[in-house]
């Protein structure tokens, strides 16, 4: 079997499998090359350069591929088969670009946690009560807990402890989760539990002290599925289609989590065993692959999810690797995409509180909405988020160096922006987007359609490949020496994505029988909430207007949500009365969506002939708080 | 390192440890040699014929084996290290012999198992009730049960088949232990149970339909820990000085008992995965072997067990092979050296329901004594066991082939027995012993004390190495060529095991307030009921003397009550009464515990010289029922 060199890695992998492409061996062992479609051939993003070897050129690479660059040797990796020796140069950019992320979450915590330690003292047997070690330590517990019929669970691994430390009796710490008896040494144990965000992008994990509450470290990753596609859909996709896929996606989730749970253990020097709980949200799909469970039915209409339950399973079902007797869980889905990280957002939010009504915007990749008030909770989910994470777009890009993140243009259309880390614009992130949609239409780039003006004559205004861009950094500014456009279809897929979250409130509105102007507030979770500008959000009509003092970020919500009932079974109970509380609105199955969704393509988010005045005093508004 | 050849089972076997003796080999791989005392060369019982290779003689061969032996080759298995290539052989009547067993328990059982398997309709989700698959399995089993808010706990190896069992709706099969889903598939699933008496010396299997509470087949097998010594002392004592010795243990009779339920499913055609439930009984120190847990404790005052609380463990913390979900359960122990297997005799012998007084014998290696009536139960251990089984006898044996077990003496002292499959003499087993030593106390050879009369010069009476002996089988009858017989130390060894008995028996009736005049019956557990002579038994004073048709044999009760608990929640929940109500009564800590022991030594069990018309009138009586 032929050999690959990957560079500037410096790493030769041998081909497993006759018909391995380049980048099924790079995803097999963990060497990433960006691919949004799942190695479809639809995506052209899975760029190499081949350096030596043989490289046919096939019809998806002329799709994507220039003929110079062709003749330079790029290829798509997801169609190169590896049939002899071959050195190909990967973009070590998106290996090395570390992420911004959102790392603090909110939220108030009072602490009670299902898992406390604390002391016992044992008796020792005598001849005239010669009590079982097991009783000797329930008699323990229940002198410690004040308790009086408190029957302790114990599993066998700690029961086959109790000769060797309860002998002769004496001083023991006991670690309990409700009636289980998780641990058991003659050392101090001081309790602590990992809670996890487990996004489509972005996996983040907090160590907690489960006795103060207190956040210790907080670790994070790509979410290493992302091989297998950006979006939940072609992870979906790749489950569903490959016989071992589901059990492929949870490895690389596990694994993630095992590195996270040790990098923080690592950070604040905590022993890995004394970590006994983790509590991971994640959307349902993420959720499903997590546990193990077929996504499937998520992709098919109805749409419903394995289950939608909480779940607690020991750690050893799942691979986790913490304490022994350690448990893994998660909060309950609601439906098939609005799962218990959305659960954990609501928690954050305070939603069982909210007297007036609030609309909740979780924006990742992909999109939850809910609206609350006294009355109860809607939710819906829409297909949203890639676009708004700079994906699927020609110079969209992940929020890492170099990429775009604020952008103003003038009335005259000079254009100035800034770029993450301050380095040369490598392309778009997603409020960088966001930005220039707004300002493009703002302008009078765009019009209210959304489409660009060509006929206005503007030198950024170029056809490329047949299509009106609008060029953001000249050749000459860009660090890749290519310039960083945004093409009419990239607008096309922001109006979609935008239309989609606004029908979307629209109809929850209306089903919770609330008026735009009842809105008290709309929160934003997510790092869409903290980096993307709310005036020009409001401006291409992402969400209903409201005055920009009512938008508020609330941070990493899903991951204070899951902090919260870590460290309480208070808020872990809110959770799940949250997620019998919620009305799930499948949008999919409401008339009225389609027509909606249409009307809210235009900017910002009706049909101006038939609301005229509605969104000329927007635009005014808009320029007014700049 | 040296190899070793073990005849006539023609195994090779090589050395794997430098200084391992023929005896460790042998038990390494499971080749079966007799070991009484578990390898200290303390019963010269592991003989092995060298037949090639350097054999040394060590003091301990000097000790039980015949100079003319040692010039055969005889050696103790457990002395002979192999230095060197060896060709041994070993006594091929040990593995081969067939145990006579008890297979037939009995017991009243009403059939409500903690398992049980029904159909159920799961419902077709829909766009407008998108539900779970977690959630319409719930829904599905709430109309099953007509049951409004039942929650079953799904395992997560349950959980991830949902998708493909539940896609569209329709019949599925459910098998539910307690609120948990064990199992569930649209092929019908007959759960079954398997109810195991682990006896030290006998291990058997019961095979269960759950849905019925019929047997459908019984296998058994010797304890294959009887390598590491025939009583619980020497297996105790393996376990507490080898580092890994419990675990040796625990592997073996989880192996057993993996194999006795392939056996029985084997012969009843059940596929393995439908059993879910294992209950397993047996004595305090059985039970520790069989969850791996220490038994250090079991031997050393104040004798605690490690646990007496019921057991409930997924069989994969155990290593049993049946339904992946299936459980290992045990009932409660009651104290170090009264075990499951008492409380499952007291549980079939229907101990809540005794108004009047009773006293419960089960004498197997060890044997359990208690009393109950109305005002509750009192219950001892004695280590009297292994003498009634024919073990540390000169001429002692297990209940097989060519054991002697049953003996006449006339008064004239002519001696006619019988022996099990009429084969030639090998040996003595419990219920010859106890007729002989019953039959020489009539006939006069034994005086009350326990003295063989060699003043009476009759011709079976000598003198072997320097003790006086009965012979009762002579040369020429027996098979191995040797004479059955019966020494003064054998004697004294029976009068220590059925002193012990009575005067336990006394104490107990004592603590119960119960004169032996008042007892209604004597029940007998296990073999030793249904083998041995209620008369003999009677007349060498192992139990009070009554009436003997108030002495019941009731089976293998241990058995009984194993199966009772695992067809019936209410006879679980009994034997968890029972346990509790028992007082346990600790021979070695009652004052008068040694007073009464050395009176009970005398036949039939008392002191004559303190009650002579007792004995005399007992004497008369047995002669007259016999």
């Amino acid at each position: 079997m032929p050999n690959i060199r990957f560079e500037p890695l410096g790493k030769t992998i041998g081909i497993e499998v006759d018909g391995e492409t380049v980048l099924q061996t790079a995803s097999r062992v963990g060497i990433p090359i960006e691919s949004v479609c799942g190695g479809r051939g639809k995506c052209g993003r899975c760029l190499v350069q081949v350096r030596s070897g043989l490289a046919e050129v096939t019809p998806d690479d002329r799709a994507h591929i220039s003929a110079a660059d062709l003749e330079k040797g790029l290829r798509l990796a997801c169609r190169l088969v590896v049939n002899s020796d071959l050195v190909v140069e990967i973009s070590e950019e998106y290996a090395k670009a570390e992420q911004v992320i959102l790392e603090k979450a909110v939220g108030e915590i009072r602490v009670d946690p299902l898992v406390r330690a604390f002391e016992i003292m044992i008796e020792k047997p005598t001849l005239a009560n010669p009590s079982s070690d097991h009783l000797r330590l329930r008699m323990a517990i229940e002198r410690a807990l004040s308790a009086n019929a408190f029957r302790p669970n114990v599993p066998l691994s700690v029961l086959v402890k109790l000769p060797r430390l309860l002998g002769n009796g004496g001083r023991l710490n006991v670690v309990l989760r409700e009636d289980e008896v998780l641990e058991l040494d003659s050392r101090e144990i001081i309790p602590y539990g990992v809670a996890i965000d487990v996004g489509s992008t972005t996996v983040v994990a907090y160590l907690m002290d489960l006795r103060t509450g207190e956040e210790l470290s907080v670790e994070s990753e790509l979410n290493p599925q992302i091989r297998y596609g950006d979006d939940v859909v072609s992870r979906i996709t790749y489950a569903m289609s490959n016989a071992t896929g589901t059990s492929v996606l949870q490895k690389l989730i596990i694994d993630c989590l095992n590195d996270l749970v040790e990098r923080c253990c690592s950070a604040s020097h905590v022993p890995i065993q004394d970590v006994f709980e983790v509590m991971a949200v994640g959307n349902t799909a993420m959720h499903h692959f997590m546990f193990g469970l077929e996504s499937r039915s998520l992709a098919l209409a109805p749409y419903n999810p394995v289950t939608a339950r909480e779940l607690s399973f020991k750690s050893t079902d799942t691979g986790l690797k913490i304490a022994k007797e350690g448990y893994h869980t998660s909060l309950p889905n609601v439906a098939g995409f609005v799962g218990a990280d959305h659960v954990a957002v609501l928690l954050a939010a305070n939603v069982l509180d909210m007297d007036e009504p609030r609309l909740i915007i979780d924006i990742g990749t992909n999109g939850e909405l809910s609206v609350a008030d006294r009355n109860g909770i809607a939710s819906a989910s829409v297909a949203a988020g890639p676009a708004f994470e700079g994906a699927n777009l020609r110079c969209g890009m992940r929020g890492t160096s170099g990429a775009i993140d604020h952008v103003q243009i003038s009335e005259d259309v000079d254009v100035t922006f800034t770029t993450i880390n301050e380095s040369v614009p490598r392309g778009l992130c997603g409020s960088g987007v966001i930005d220039l949609v707004a300002e493009m239409y703002l302008s009078g780039v765009l019009d209210r359609t959304g489409r660009i003006r060509r006929e206005l004559g503007h030198p950024r205004v170029k056809v490329i490949d047949g299509e009106a861009c609008f060029i953001v950094a000249t050749e000459s500014e860009s660090g890749s020496g290519r310039p960083v456009m945004i093409s009419q279809n990239d607008v096309t897929q922001i109006q979609y994505a935008k239309a989609a979250m606004y029908a979307g409130a629209e109809i929850l509105m209306e089903k919770m029988h609330v008026d735009q102007f009842d809105l008290k507030e709309i929160l934003l979770a997510g790092a869409f909430g903290n980096y993307a500008s709310p005036n020009s959000a409001r401006t291409i009509g992402l969400f209903p207007e409201v005055p920009l003092q009512h938008i508020v970020g609330i941070g990493n919500a899903a991951g204070s949500g899951a902090k919260m009932s870590l460290v309480s079974r208070a808020a872990r109970e809110t959770a799940k009365r949250i997620a019998k509380r919620v009305q799930y609105v499948e949008l999919a199955a409401m008339p009225e969506f389609e027509e909606k969704f249409y009307a809210a393509m235009y900017f910002p988010h009706s049909d101006e002939s038939k609301f005229p005045e509605v969104n000329t005093s927007l635009k005014k508004l808009a320029r007014a708080t700049l």
